[in-house]
This record gives structure tokens, C-alpha cells and sequence, in this order.
């Protein structure tokens, strides 16, 4: 029954039965969490090996005789950069790796730039008063809290199914000098969980913008994070921007997290010589070298990068039930209703669910009486503010395919329940 | 025999039979290296059972639950919180545990107080243009290169016994607001090994600084590291600011790179709860947290404080006869001599000579032609200027005792050389 086309006692009546249901739900008492992209634990059981693959008795040197326990390798060791290279589609030498958190990297990256002149002839950041950043909207909470902190105003661009509205970025970018980049999950983006399409990794790689320090945040966080058996391909922007001689527009991050374990994997970025070069004399005093011990143990657990995509394998098989049951709930309890719409993504972390226009505030309020946190609404805009207060993300790797269940019903009947607050 | 007492012709006969023994150092073809404060080998293999400490059939949840392996624990493990207030001194609520580097933490101080004003009423030091540090010299290189990297004019400070000249300290802070902060290595400093004073501990805790955002970088490094038995010991600053009511003077800082593994260990940072405020801020929108599983790693394998302690004595083994064989040599090579000066800590990783007037330079030089590799002349001062060109550190830790031996063999004869090319 579309609820659009119903009479306001027709409206009023599935109200009242609904009313009913979601009293049930909340009587039960749950406590379910669709909230953070965070594995399960269950995915993190994958790489409990890990744990042994570097002991006291095994050889604590990298493949180039590098003793991993001590000082040095300022850039990471050789097997970790191979690692990484292939992940994001470049050779070894433009790779840096880090420590734990590709986040962190791309907070350096840009506190980087804001005290330090990318060009002889631009400003550090913080010196351009009137900095911007554009934002994909709905996009990812942690990014713009990065350019949040640091004082720029953000510009929401919209989303297509293929990427990022490429006239409004290549209009916005080539008028004003004072956007400096514009952040970018291109793969199973998030929370939309699309990819960008060739044409759109083409035009980003064929920018000209007024900024000559203009940058890409390219975060390839899943890169190699299908759910499953139709996934997605992504162009790659290296390349690309070899084409179009635009090499230092991008810079490119990656990490282990949602691979191995969140809190103790191994981060890294991709950068052409210009960047790195800025970049490099930043790490020269902030660090002597990142974690190489942890590296060590990454690179013996994986082998090489079939081992990364084997291993990939058994996280897809876990998280598949968990996007159907998701997608399924949305299909059965919402399609008909015409209420609201979402994303069906191949693979990374998030399904996105646009309700009905100006209830995405109330069906979280809902779902957090009867027991079911997701994230703010809102948090996939700048500040905070979504202007159709429509956008809710839904993260199901977490929970339990049972609890997932539960609280998607929960999820629908409230979803149902806030637009027929305004409907009827 | 004196070298300041004797006659040209007993020089030139001194000078001549020296450069015959440097001669024959140098066709020995000998490579060692006393250039940097690199555990050995053997002291990091007492970590090695470390490396066991957490395997896949062990428990992955902190003392409070906390799932080690997935995101979330932004500040840190409790039991490893635990284990840094007894290393800083201080209370669990007033440490953040970061990530395998103290000096990174420190960077990201200092990055954090560029960009973010500490006070609504003070400025991101960014936008102090004339913004100046006190770096007491000989002092930490890495140091410098921080303050030096962010454009600090850094103003050197002299270095007593015990301690930093406070009266120079006192007047300079007192007089100018553009002066923003303080290096200090408070006990075994790095280079001269020396451990400030109570009397100079209570007058950085009684500071007036001009500049209400002035800190104090209080780099507690060797907090634990005696190479004798006759250990120093260090007036807790944070007691002290109590006192004083400065609390929010002092920002403290240490790390286990020297008690586990230089490359993979645990650092962590105390500060005020204004001071943490600015720091979370940033660190929220840099992290979700740092490697927890190498925290409890860390924390398994010392059980708590006694642990660590312990565990420090079997590096005080390794170090005590590195640091004897450096002494003994200076002792009887160049103490007659009269040309030189140096330390005698009982802590620490460093002995610092000052080698005659103008030469430390040319004392590296030759070092460096016979095949030893020392920190460059210079290296202790902002800038690497060295006002009198005389202090050299040494950094006795890496090399075995054997090649200690021989490395001193050349140093004294370099230094008696570089002495008698001017003397002569």
C-alpha cells in the first residue's frame, strides 16, 4: 500500500496499527547497534592468526634485512609498500606507510598543508582565510570532521548513482581558487556504497582547477570490499591522471582496517613526487618510522596480495547475509509504501536509506527508544545538516544476522510511523 | 701530558706520532657507528617473549572488556593508561596513550598548537609570526627539527649540571610573549645525561612566562633508564605545578622505544585537563584510536610497574659496561691531555664531549675518514650551530663493547689530532 495515495483514514488507521507494533518493539527492550562501519566479531576472528604469524622465535627482519624491532625505515618496509601498491594500482616508491589509521594519514595530510606551502608560490592553508572544502553529499562523518577542525567551509556537492555531480565540482573548482580539494570514497562509496564510474574518475582526473594546490582525497578505504559475487571496478585515478598530466592532483589512502583488526592494522597512502616530496619533509620530523613490527606480521600473514583477496573472500561470505537481510527488510517493509529509497551497494560497509522528506531526525529518535542506534542523522553532511533531513546511513557488519533482523523491523516501522506523522 | 703546556716542538713530535696511529687506524677499513641512540641487538632481544605475549588463543579484551582488536578506546587501554602515570607520575585520567612514537607525539603537540589556540584569547602560533622556542643546547636534534620545521626562531639556552640556565630561562620567558615553549629532557637529558636539579624543577613549576600559552615540552624519555647503580633522581613536575598552581605549564611525555622495541613500542602523553582539552579536540577528528593490541601486548608482558622495572635492570646490564668502556676510555686517553671535557651520567644514551675549541667538526671528520660514524658536529644545537664548535655526542649503546673499544681508540686519537692541528 502506497502510503501516497491513501485517504487520511486509511493514513490514520495504518498509523494506529503501526503505533501498536513499534510499542511492542519497545516493550522487548533491545539494545542493537547499526551505528559505526565496525566488523564483527566474527570478521575479526578471520585474522586471529595474525596474532602468530610474527613470534619470538621467528625472524624479526624484513625482506631487505631491516631488523623491524629497532629504529628506521622511515617509509615502511619493502613488502608492506609492495602490498599497498597493489592495493591502490602504484608502484612501491610512491607508497608511504603508516601506522594504524588511514583517517590519521589523511588528518597529517591535510594539517600538513595547512602550515605548509604545497607550491613556492601558494599559501599554507591556514593563511587562506577563506578556505574551502567540497564535501560529497551524503558523505562520510569522519572526513568533514577533518576539514571541520580545520576552519574550512564546506561545500556539499550531490551525489549521483556514479559519483559526485562532476559539472557542479568541475564548475565550483575552476571559479574559485580558495577550494583546495574535495574528499572521495570512490569505491563502495560512503554511505551510498556506489562507485564512481569511468567517466567521473576521467573528468576528476582531467580537473582544472583555479587552485593550482588543489588535492583529491582519493580514500580507497574498500578498495577490495565486495559483498558480493557481482562486484564493483574502479578506474584507476593514477592512471588516469598520468593521461592528463594532472599526476599531484590526487593523493590515495588505504588501510588494513576493515581486513584484518580495526584498532591494530596498518594504514598507508599513495602520493606522486610533488606530494610526497611536502609530505615526506613533514614525517622527516614527526616520526623516525611507523609500527615496522606490525607491518611484519601483515605481510607474512597475507604472502602477497592473492593472499589479501583470498582472505577478502571470507569477510564477503560473512557480511553477504547481512546486506541481504538488510536490503531485503527495506524491499518487504518498504517498497510499497513509496515512502523512501536506498542504495543496494556490491560491497563496502554502509547501506544509505533516504526516508520520507524531513523525518530522518525522527526515525532516529525512534529507533533509539525501542533500542536501535544508527548514526545521527544528519552525519553524512557538513555540520550536520542535511537540508531534505532525509539521509540515514545503516551499517550492518556489527550485528548478528538475528539482531539485524530485529532491528531492521524496528527500522521499517519507525521509518513508516515518522512519515505517516507527517501524512496523515 | 698537558698538551696546553707544551712546547711547539713537543706538539709537532705528539701531533706526528698521532698521525701515524690514525694512519693505521684508517687501513684497518674498520664501519662503526656511535651516531645514534639505537638499542643493540641484545637489548631488544630481552623484548623478545613480548612478541609472544598475545597470541590467538589469548584473550584480545582489555581489563575492562574493551575489544583490543576493533575500533573504539580513543585515550588508550586502562591496564596500559596504568602503566604510563606510574612512568609519568601522574594519575590514569591525565594519559593519552598514543601510537609507537612519543617524538610523534610531541610533533603532533606542537602541529596541534599551530593551527588551534590554546586560550580564546591567544592566537594559533601559526599566526605568531615572530614565534620563538628555548632549546637548551647541547640538547635533542629531533627536538630542533620540530620547532625548526614549523618555523620556531629557536633561541639556544645554556645547560648546567643541573640543568637549564634558569636564570637566563626566567628573564627570557618573563619578557617575551612570542616565546612559546621550552625543550626539556628533565632527567639523563639527551646529550649530556644530566637530571635537572629539585631547585631548577621548582623554578620551571614557579615560571611567569609573558606568554599565557607558553608549555613546556617535558620530554621524560629515560624516566627509567639508569645505566648504574648510583640512579638519579627527578622532582615530579607535575607536584611541583600543583604547588604552584601552573599545572597547565607542562605537557609530559615518554614512550617504551627504549625499554621494548625502538621501532614498535608504546608512547603516551600527561598533560592538564585544559591542555588534554586542546589535544582531544584534535585528536578526535585524527584517530578513533590507536594500535590497542600492542598496548596490551605492552601491558601483558610487564604485569604492571615492579615488571617494567625489572625488565629495566637487564637493560642496565647490557648498558653499564658500554658506558664504562666510553668513560674509561676518555679517562685515559684524554683527561692528561687537557683538551677535553665531558659526562659522566649514570643514565641515559649519551655521553657528551666537548672536544677542543673549533675542532668538533674536524674531530668527525677524522672520525668519520677512520671509519666511525658519529652524530654530526653541531647536531645538539638549533640550527646545527655549534657557537664554539666543540660538543660531540656519543652514543654508546648500539655497537658491542668490542667495537666500543675500538671506535674510542679512534675517537681520542681524532680528538687528540684535531686539538694538535690547531695547538701545533
Amino acid at each position: 500500500m502506497n502510503y501516497l495515495n491513501l485517504s487520511k483514514n486509511e493514513l490514520l488507521s495504518e498509523k494506529e496499527s503501526l503505533q501498536k507494533k513499534y510499542e511492542d518493539y519497545k516493550n522487548m527492550g533491545l539494545s542493537l547497534n547499526m551505528a559505526r562501519g565496525k566488523p564483527s566479531s566474527e570478521q575479526l576472528d578471520l585474522s586471529q592468526p595474525l596474532l602468530d604469524s610474527l613470534k619470538s622465535t621467528d625472524s624479526y627482519l624484513s625482506d631487505d634485512g631491516t631488523d623491524c624491532r629497532n629504529y628506521g625505515g622511515f617509509d615502511g618496509i619493502v613488502e608492506c609498500k609492495h602490498l599497498f601498491a597493489d592495493i591502490l594500482e602504484t608502484e612501491p616508491d610512491n607508497v608511504f606507510v603508516g601506522g594504524n589509521s588511514s583517517l590519521n594519514m589523511m588528518f597529517d595530510t591535510i594539517s600538513c598543508f595547512m602550515t605548509a606551502s604545497i607550491y613556492d608560490d601558494t599559501l599554507p592553508w591556514h593563511d587562506v582565510k577563506d578556505r574551502k572544502f567540497l564535501c560529497p553529499v551524503p558523505g562520510y562523518d569522519r572526513h568533514f570532521g577533518v576539514t571541520g577542525y580545520f576552519g574550512f567551509e564546506m561545500i556539499p556537492v550531490p551525489m549521483n548513482d556514479d559519483g559526485p555531480d562532476m559539472d557542479v565540482v568541475e564548475k565550483l573548482v575552476s571559479e574559485d581558487e580558495s577550494i583546495k580539494g574535495i574528499w572521495c570514497v570512490p569505491k563502495y562509496s560512503n554511505p551510498t556504497g556506489i562507485t564512481y564510474s569511468d567517466e567521473v574518475v576521467k573528468r576528476f582526473a582531467a580537473l582544472k582547477p583555479a587552485a593550482k594546490d588543489f588535492r583529491i582525497m582519493w580514500d580507497n578505504a574498500y578498495a577490495i570490499h565486495d559483498v558480493n559475487d557481482t562486484p564493483d571496478t574502479l578506474l584507476s585515478i593514477i592512471d588516469e591522471c598520468k593521461k592528463t598530466g594532472n599526476v599531484d592532483l590526487p593523493i590515495l589512502f588505504c588501510s588494513t582496517s576493515k581486513i584484518t583488526f580495526s584498532g591494530a592494522g596498518v594504514a598507508a597512502l599513495a602520493a606522486s613526487p610533488l606530494n610526497m616530496k611536502v609530505l615526506k619533509k613533514r614525517l622527516t620530523y614527526a616520526t623516525i618510522g611507523y609500527d615496522k613490527l606490525n607491518m611484519l606480521r601483515h605481510s607474512r600473514f597475507f604472502k602477497n596480495f592473492d593472499g589479501l583477496k583470498n582472505h577478502m573472500e571470507k569477510h564477503k561470505k560473512l557480511l553477504a547475509p547481512k546486506f541481504k537481510t538488510v536490503i531485503d527488510s527495506l524491499d518487504n517493509e518498504l517498497k510499497d509504501a513509496g515512502i523512501a529509497s536506498w542504495t543496494n551497494p556490491n560491497g563496502g560497509y554502509f547501506v544509505s536509506v533516504d526516508v520520507y522528506n524531513g523525518t530522518a531526525d525522527r526515525v532516529v529518535e525512534l529507533c533509539k527508544n525501542a533500542g536501535v542506534v544508527l548514526t545521527g542523522a544528519g552525519a553524512t553532511f557538513p555540520y550536520g545538516n542535511d537540508p531534505q533531513n532525509k539521509n540515514i546511513r545503516i551499517a550492518p557488519s556489527f550485528p548478528t544476522v538475528e539482531e539485524l533482523q530485529s532491528a531492521m523491523d524496528i527500522f521499517c516501522v519507525c521509518a513508516k510511523l515518522a512519515a505517516l506523522e507527517v501524512l496523515a
